[in-house]
């Protein structure tokens, strides 16, 4: 169950993140604006910021100062933004609709679309790199190593890639799983573990627990998606509905079916709890957010 | 003129690049291999290498590691190479020959060349945060920043989406400069920025000479780029020859007429020498390097 008390965490964490990425975008009246309007356009008022969420949640864990949280999850949402931009493009997904909007090819044009996924994840390595109060250069480098290797060939981009060529392919469960650990999963523990490294030095063990933690996320995160993609209709998600399904992609609920699929769901946040037991009362915003991430409905 | 010692090193240097490049890039046996296979060919056996020699050159300098510089120049080319594979895609020039080969989306498919473009962009981040030897954690956390900088919506990014607002447009000789600072000349600045970075410390005074070098360095480069884009023939280039003329995009040549862009060219090359003149002997392979540059035929 999610308590009201998350609720007021949730909605002011999403309210700072938008005026932080309202900060840290390029001004659209500044040259070149038709870029600088589409980056702001694909990035913000979107979404349910889950992966700044989860940056912040794990940053109270450690202590960490909530102006560096909110940097980092403007940069991660960055990333996930730029994502979105490329995937929906004719040549990807085709998508016409985002989150209850044109897609971006669609307002700005391809080239337009391309450009600004570009400048996008740029923008997000710029945001990491720039000094944070209280945080060593050293781990912040790591920062930086943590969000590329997510992001990159063996991360978000590779899982990309692995979806790209199973279009009609027969995925078993395992491979399906590998494909989303990368696809979304990467970036959904680069989240957890950059909050993470903004305060208290953790010990290894802490921070394989967190990463427990977040895998598990990740891939509930997904699994939920698909059960929701299912039995939702276009108006209430915002995207176009049964999209994976038309697309002949395999799903959860394509190999699983519908009622083992939510089961399994159960199954992860269970997981992600145990994984996590360790920390105590400190971390309550995590497993608030882990309820909010299985149990939601949009 | 160009000396037959500078030849020598810069064909080490290209050699010894292209070992960093494959080294650094994924394996193109390991999954998702298609993926890796279109980095890969986006970025080896190609071009002349020239940010990466001037990475090596500004940190010679400096007595910077030329393994560090290496790594440096490896990810810098791979920031050039993904813009090149995004900017040949049919959204935007729609080329389908690059450096003699047929262009990343001609070969891997247009969604294929999308997500190369992105991993190695992401890929480059990575590589220039991977701790470097004997470079302390907050000058390489600028290197990050520096890098990102350039390539973005105030840099590279940004200057590709000038161009792209451009087409057709008659853009005044101030504008077009604006355009090409951004568009090529934030990279090359970052090239030797970054290489002077890797090595003894600069008095603020240097890094500017510095960066007026490359500043006038960039703008050489897409001049001379355009004047032989004018005389130019498809074979000898390796690239589709007069294609920004036919698609109607003001050049140095289409501005201020052959004789005077190739008078321009010169002109910058002497107000780049003059810039470095100070630093004497050590930066003779900054200067070769701007010979090499001017008075290349390809």
């Amino acid at each position: 169950m999610v308590h009201e008390s998350f609720m007021g965490w949730m909605t002011g964490i999403q309210q700072q993140l938008e005026s932080t990425l309202e900060h840290c975008l390029p001004g659209s009246q500044i040259e070149p604006r038709q870029l600088h309007q589409a980056m702001r356009y694909a990035t913000l008022e979107g979404g349910k910021r889950v992966r700044p969420l989860l940056v912040c949640a794990a940053g109270d864990l450690v202590g960490a100062s909530s102006a560096n949280l909110l940097r980092i999850g403007a940069a991660i949402e960055m990333i996930h933004a730029y994502s979105l931009v490329h995937d929906d493009m004719p040549c990807m997904d085709n998508d016409v609709l985002r989150r209850g909007k044109p897609t971006c090819h669609v307002a700005f044009g391809e080239a337009g679309a391309l450009l600004t996924g570009d400048a996008l994840q740029t923008l997000a390595f710029e945001l990491v790199s720039r000094p944070l109060d209280g945080v060593d250069a050293a781990t912040q480098l790591a920062m930086v190593r943590t969000l590329a290797h997510a992001s990159g060939h063996a991360g978000m981009a590779g899982g990309q890639a692995i979806d790209l060529a199973s279009v009609g392919v027969a995925l078993s469960l395992p491979e399906l799983e590998y494909m989303h650990l990368l696809k979304t999963g990467a970036l959904i523990r680069a989240s957890v573990l950059l909050g993470a490294m903004a305060g208290r030095p953790l010990a290894d063990e802490e921070t394989e627990r967190l990463d427990r933690f977040a895998k598990c996320m990740g891939l509930a995160f997904q699994v939920v998606d698909d059960v929701l993609d299912c039995e939702a209709d276009t108006a209430t998600l915002g995207k176009t509905a049964g999209k994976d399904a038309a697309n002949d992609k395999p799903t959860y609920v394509s190999l699983m079916g519908f009622a083992e699929a939510k089961r399994f769901a159960q199954e992860l946040r269970e997981e992600a709890f145990a994984a996590i037991e360790g920390f105590g009362p400190s971390a309550q915003r995590l497993k608030d957010l882990a309820d909010y991430i299985v149990d939601r409905s949009f």
